[in-house]
């Protein structure tokens, strides 16, 4: 039975005042598995960063934030910082990206689909062609289209709720076919480098290729907001001067600037990531009724044989537990949940509960 | 002579940096007088809210920000919190204002305006009509239009850079006459309640009015952004469907809450600003060559009888002092200059340094 509390469930992830509330306990106090944020972070040099540039904030932001640029340059080597524009989480780059694929007749989107996306396309009335992924023994696949598909495209890779990776030789066909291809990477960076299927290398080839990219979620600092987006300089002139001048604070600013330098950070999440996934993949395996989807990022999708409204309340009610339901997914329904990849004990009391949960007396 | 540094000065007000350059000094080095900013904080409140706060970075902000609109909604009683929507600045909230009044056949501007408005006016191919303010006696005058004016107006008040206070009974029959009225009140707070002439309460009567205000310029804090917008709740529930989910950072949203109860910074600012602003008119008036404008605000407007940019320049290389030329305001020109009120010890040092450069030897 699915309790009256539950019909209030937030439509998007990470309500944790409404899991609290069912929960009966404080928000901290909530194992949170619905938001995809790396559990190691933020790292101790956004601290320090932090503290560091108190004082910046008496003054307005550079519009032009070449200090964070530059050092995205350089993380994007050889690409130039004119190529990159810093935005307030990648969501408020995805306005903009909304708005130049609405000047298109239509807008392949792969679904499911990350909620955001219908937003920021219908806020600027885009005309929306759902392309459904198709599932095939376990795996999420994207069959190519047709020839006469033309128009704007707007996809994830690594894939959100699947966790699917497109390989660059599935998406580099779709750089001559469509009039307009945003690719949200906001997930790419938690893959070592050797195993990232980026196309921003190809920015510079294809005007018509444009990069988001969130810091959010790999350094820990949703809260903080920070985005950016990678495309010719003349669309990221157009859009800075259609938004306000100082989108992305300077805290921000500064947290990036010093986080983009944070190898240990990024060499302890990486070696973490693939170690503790694989370990929660196999787990959840085990479990009667769950089959994971390998996954490239920081989450796996999961589909339940039961309805998983209800495991999602008594995850809270018994373990103070929160996954993230599929509801908005309207392909995926009420069978699919997403958790987030979190240290190895935390993923154990989720394997634990859903045991507890799942398991014939 | 102007130097050749000189044309490549910035656009915008308070790019420190430029100044920096001409002055020979470091940042910190330059006495800015070209950001409106309240030199007294930012608050105590606020830097402790944002230690209280930096456990919250890992999550992300509720998309509804309930605490800060439910402080907001305190200070403007008897409106409800969904009156109110908090924005990433004042300028965020701009840009879905621009939206809106790009949907009317024209929108009103009267100017000299604030540079930002034909940002937010143009992203959206907004059709403008120039309505100039005029300048007699003294005094800034915004004639009555004809009773043919229909369309959207978008004004300030007090207007920068003119810090003209616009009464009420001025601004009422605009409600009655245009489609929709867009008042930015982003220097409304400096004015001690009994004097201000908001029109925040006529919100709830006039559903085609929306107020734009501001909380970094009166609480020193423009690199951490923060602003809201008062308006019929239809409409804001609008600008959230279009906009990101999270435009406003858990910091900022932090220090919201925060310093809307500092009484004491509050009257501190206010009883500074009328004693400072007072003695800074007064030693402006009796320097040659320049004529100062009675301004409401925290900042003056000045006629200057020479060219702006020598002596902005004069004024930097030799006492490492910025003010805001009002190049970028195409009405005005280059015989007007426009400062901030700073505290009493730096607006002589101001007072002190045009002396030395205007009088006579």
């Amino acid at each position: 039975m699915v309790s009256a509390q539950s019909l209030a469930r937030p439509g998007h992830g990470g309500n944790l005042s409404w899991a609290a509330s069912i929960a009966g306990c404080s928000v901290s106090d909530v194992l949170d598995f619905s938001a995809s944020i790396n559990p190691w972070g933020p790292p101790q040099s956004a601290l320090e960063a932090i503290q560091t540039h108190l004082g910046d904030l008496k003054a307005y932001p550079d519009p032009q934030y070449r200090v964070l640029r530059e050092a995205l340059s350089q993380i994007h080597s050889p690409l130039e910082p004119d190529w990159i524009l810093p935005g307030n989480g990648a969501a408020e780059l995805l306005t903009w990206a909304g708005w130049d694929l609405a000047q298109h007749q239509a807008t392949y989107l792969p679904t499911p689909a990350f909620g955001d996306y219908r937003r920021s396309l219908s806020a600027f009335q885009a005309s929306v062609i759902e392309w459904p992924l198709s599932e095939r023994e376990g795996q999420w696949l994207l069959t190519a289209p047709g020839l006469d598909k033309r128009g704007g495209l707007l996809i994830n890779n690594p894939h959100n709720p699947t966790g699917r990776l497109f390989e660059r030789d599935v998406l580099i066909p779709f750089l001559e076919q469509f009039d307009l291809v945003v690719v949200d990477e906001a997930f790419m960076d938690f893959l070592p480098p050797q195993d990232q299927q980026s196309l921003v290398d190809l920015v510079p080839e294809y005007k018509n290729l444009v990069i988001l990219r969130s810091l959010t979620k790999f350094y820990s600092i949703p809260g903080l907001r920070l985005g950016y987006a990678i495309a010719h300089p003349s669309r990221l002139h157009r859009w800075q001067r259609w938004r306000d001048p100082w989108p992305v604070n300077v805290l921000a600013a500064a947290v990036g600037a010093a986080v983009l330098g944070d190898r240990a950070f990024q060499q302890h999440t990486w070696d973490w990531l693939i170690k503790a996934r694989s370990q929660l993949l196999t787990g959840l395996a085990e479990l009667p009724g769950l089959r994971p989807y390998p996954g490239a990022a920081n989450f796996l999708l999961v589909y339940c044989s039961q309805p998983v409204p209800q495991l999602q309340l008594s995850l809270l009610q018994r373990h103070r537990i929160l996954i993230r339901d599929c509801l908005s997914f309207a392909e995926l329904g009420q069978h699919y949940f997403r958790v987030a990849i979190r240290t190895e004990a935390e993923n154990q009391r989720l394997l634990t509960a859903l045991t507890d949960i799942l398991s014939p007396v």
